[in-house]
């Protein structure tokens, strides 16, 4: 039986487009032979709707759209992701995450989605209610179960299982010959791989080929990657799709697959095509064509200028140099060169006048200037405005540059250098930012090979901020991975994997108290398997210290 | 049998401080005759933890401190709300949202909330395993039966029955002869009567005395209204305890009540007393004495400036004046008379200077300016980026006074008027200012009545900004009531309610379209039905329109 994945890119709450979307791949694999073709999870939806669902009207309109796609089946079947009504008469969650079976014009079967994830960006228990059984249905002979992300999400990424129910489990005992899975699974570093080979264990485990799915594109601060699979009886990869790209692929799950090793992309491409993903989803789907931001020689911002052009092209960026008085010439010749390089319009504009004014004003307020910070956030403020101001005028999408090391511990100015628009590298860890350089100068050398090497060796030093001195970032990245992404206690840190007491606690006491900054940041993309924003909602005030 | 009704105030995650709250009011109870004594949902930890629960020794340190609070307990049993492990044999969630029942140094008792919120600002399902069975336990003779907050909620709130069990209804099985509740049931305008009758009616169905012991104080962006309550058999009022306040008292439900109808605040009032009590909360618990605002002559900063004076004292709010050229004299001479009324130190000094430099500046980089409100945002954000310098070198939080109806449409600016700190008015939509307005000059005219009355007849005609003109304030916030709080698709707010159409479908773009504005806004405080932040999840980019 020849399947068509149909790895597509949908907008949230959008069901003309994505309507739309869906029967272009249907009939571009039919067009290729296929005899059914899959999207992904809430494909007609757009993944996650989050509190969409809640408006009254909402579920009722995508049931329409669904009606509309089903008229449009023929011979071959289409299986869509979209939301449905629970029954009228049971209590119960009032909406279903489900799957519709289209075929000659009608709704053949609904499936309902029986795990439904409901930790870290995952919300789904708030809406919908499970299924209470899952069964096969036939098909051309053929014994096909249909199931929805997190039901064939095995549960080892857990310390416990969190589920009672086990669906690959019930649909093995129905005598499944064929599984076909329709996911939503986001990216983080690493998952690509991870979920291969999960996917591998479930098809072995339950001795049937299976084709995953899996959306593409960026809704919310996630992106998902696609890398659909289709995985033989054994386990073995029969085929797979592209990473980070709508695309289709008509793939015979009769054929044996191979159980040599596959060559997947290695993590820092992954992240880099994630992040350019990113960037362009984000700008196109809140209407926006052109893209700014402050250029001001540092690895950050010239890396943003990066991404931000091969995602959208030279033309659509457009860059601020805005020295003062503080800064050293040679960054402000980076700036430009970045600038030059990238073939991006620049404009350069000192802000000394507007810093001298606010310094004038400020003397009459703050007549005892006691904190560190103040005059360089004036400085940074006075950019920010003016890059607000650009923006707006020109209707460009800010982008900002902070790295996820400097947000979890403060060391950002909200407002200023946290500008509101897309956060680029707001999951991305210093020590990550400067791989990323590395990468991207392969292809074209953006930042000079010398000033990364330079901040390599910067970053095994302990860094000023203000009147403060921070942990090197080569130890502040692995701590900060233990106490946000792992959620280990301080003690654990300290006495289980041997990190200094003081450096901890400075850690842990800054990340803590900078929850306000980071809940009023602007959201980014979602590259590790703990990013701040909706993944990790920390109370903003709180007092406890393990 | 007299219950000490402990209506305690707990942070988030502050388990010592939490532990020293319980004890004081637990001894001041024994003292004033209680047999036992009750204290509110997750009295230990604070209501809601959210993701803290998730950290790795976060349930370790909450259980050590329920021992050492077991400990201190005599012949006078204690109910505490705390979080459990679920057992690490069965499936499920790893928590548990918990009450324990303490007496003679040990724990007696665990009882497992059985009814977990999962909408609206609630994430219980998230986190916690509900109970099996609800049941009674004998305590000096009776059968009590102990419930969590959601426990006893009816479901006359919402379309349809969430949830399978019915707690109650599993009490009275048992042969309940007495049902206390601990809740963290937090404040919307109205919410204290609607629990009120809510509790009449579940205390007369269970046909046992109910007490039900509530949370009060802010945390997140909740308010927990206290209005403890105790009633008969019949659902007639034994006892409440005052709204907004610590406090306690000691109750016989072996008394009748009386069912004369109970005057209860009026609704203008408590949302008085939630802004207030918020602001002193959310200041003392962010870890700051003083606030700062800006004062410019309108109602909302006005206003704002008057319910800090009520929540932190004359000497803790300090304001800043700062005029434009555009800005009339006569609002200029308002907010020094404010300022002077309320007895609070004002510094006050043009920013003219720095705009005319911030415009050389804007020359360059913008040579056209095409939209309207550049400027504007220019110099907002010039007061907002010397607020924040004021704050940050003197540690003072900002209040920022930007009204709900406002916040809604994006008639704000973001590092502008809605500077970071907290957004005092965020839910309060304009006519309810003007409400506000006038209950605060009741006790001291701190607003001219004439303003108040000029605004008043204002926003009954639609009002400009930028080159935008939005509907009266009169017309708008019924719209949003319908569109915001109760998510009305707009064919039923035009066709089902009578509103013209154009003035709807504006409403819902504006509403939609700054959905991004919202998210990286200041936290608030919650007072109506549907709050922007933590309460309503919008997809920040979404395309959906009904």
């Amino acid at each position: 039986m020849k399947i068509g994945i149909a790895q597509i890119n949908s907008n949230v709450g959008d069901f003309p487009r994505n309507a739309k979307r869906i029967m272009q791949a249907y009939r571009a694999c039919i067009d290729a032979g296929a005899e059914i073709v899959v999207t992904p999870e809430l494909s007609l939806v757009g993944y996650p709707p989050r509190d969409l669902v809640t408006k009254d009207r909402f579920v009722e309109k995508c049931l329409q759209a669904l009606d509309y796609i089903a008229d449009e089946t023929g011979d071959v079947p289409l299986i869509v992701g979209y939301i449905d009504y629970h029954d009228f008469i049971h209590p119960g969650k009032p909406w279903r995450n489900a799957a519709a079976f289209l075929h000659k014009g009608r709704i053949k079967k609904k499936i309902w989605k029986t795990l439904l994830p409901s930790y870290d960006m995952f919300d789904e228990h708030k809406y919908f209610e499970p299924s209470a059984k899952c069964s096969t249905f036939s098909y051309n002979g053929k014994k096909i179960g249909i199931t929805i992300g997190e039901d064939i999400w095995l549960e080892d990424y857990i310390r416990r299982p969190i589920y009672q129910r086990d669906p690959i489990a019930e649909l093995k005992e129905d005598g499944v010959e064929l599984i076909l899975n329709i996911s939503a699974s986001p990216f983080h570093k690493g998952m690509p791989k991870h979920r291969a080979s999960l996917l591998e264990v479930v098809a072995c485990g339950a001795n049937a080929p299976l084709v995953c799915c899996n959306a593409v594109g960026m809704n919310e601060q996630l992106v998902f990657d696609g890398n659909s699979l289709a995985l033989d009886s054994d386990g073995n990869e029969i085929s797979n799709l592209p990473g980070f790209k709508s695309c289709f692929k008509v793939v015979d799950v009769a054929k044996r697959g191979s159980d040599a090793p596959k060559i997947r992309s290695i993590d820092v491409e992954d992240v880099h095509n994630a992040l350019v993903l990113g960037i362009q989803d984000y700008t196109r789907k809140a209407g926006f064509a052109t893209v700014t931001l402050i250029l001001n020689g540092n690895i950050e911002s010239s890396l943003v200028a990066a991404l931000a052009v091969r995602a959208l092209g030279a033309n659509q960026v457009k860059a601020l140099i805005m020295p003062d008085e503080e800064q050293s010439s040679e960054s402000i010749c980076r700036a430009i060169e970045v600038a030059e390089k990238l073939g991006i319009e620049h404009k350069n504009v000192s802000v000394d006048v507007v810093k001298q004014s606010a310094d004038l004003v400020m003397g009459e307020i703050i007549p005892n200037l006691d904190h560190p910070l103040v005059n360089q956030g004036i400085t940074s403020r006075i950019r920010a405005m003016l890059l607000m101001a650009y923006a707006r005028n020109n209707n460009y999408l800010i982008l900002s540059s902070a790295n996820k090391s400097d947000l979890a511990i403060g060391h950002q100015l909200l407002g200023g250098d946290s500008s509101h628009g897309l956060a680029v590298l707001s999951d991305v860890p210093k020590i990550i930012v400067h791989k990323l350089a590395n990468y991207v100068n392969v292809r074209h050398e953006v930042i000079q090979r010398s000033i990364v090497e330079r901040e390599e060796e910067l970053s095994k030093k302990p860094h000023k901020y203000g009147k403060e001195t921070a942990p090197p970032y080569v130890l502040l990245d692995l701590i900060l991975e233990l106490y946000v992404d792992y959620q280990l206690s301080c003690n654990d840190i300290i006495n289980g994997h041997g990190y200094d007491e003081n450096t901890v606690r400075w850690v842990q006491r800054k990340v803590d108290l900078n929850e306000w900054k980071r809940q009023q940041a602007a959201p980014g993309i979602r590259v590790t398997s703990k990013a701040f924003g909706m993944c990790r909602r920390m109370p903003t005030v709180q007092s406890f210290i393990d």
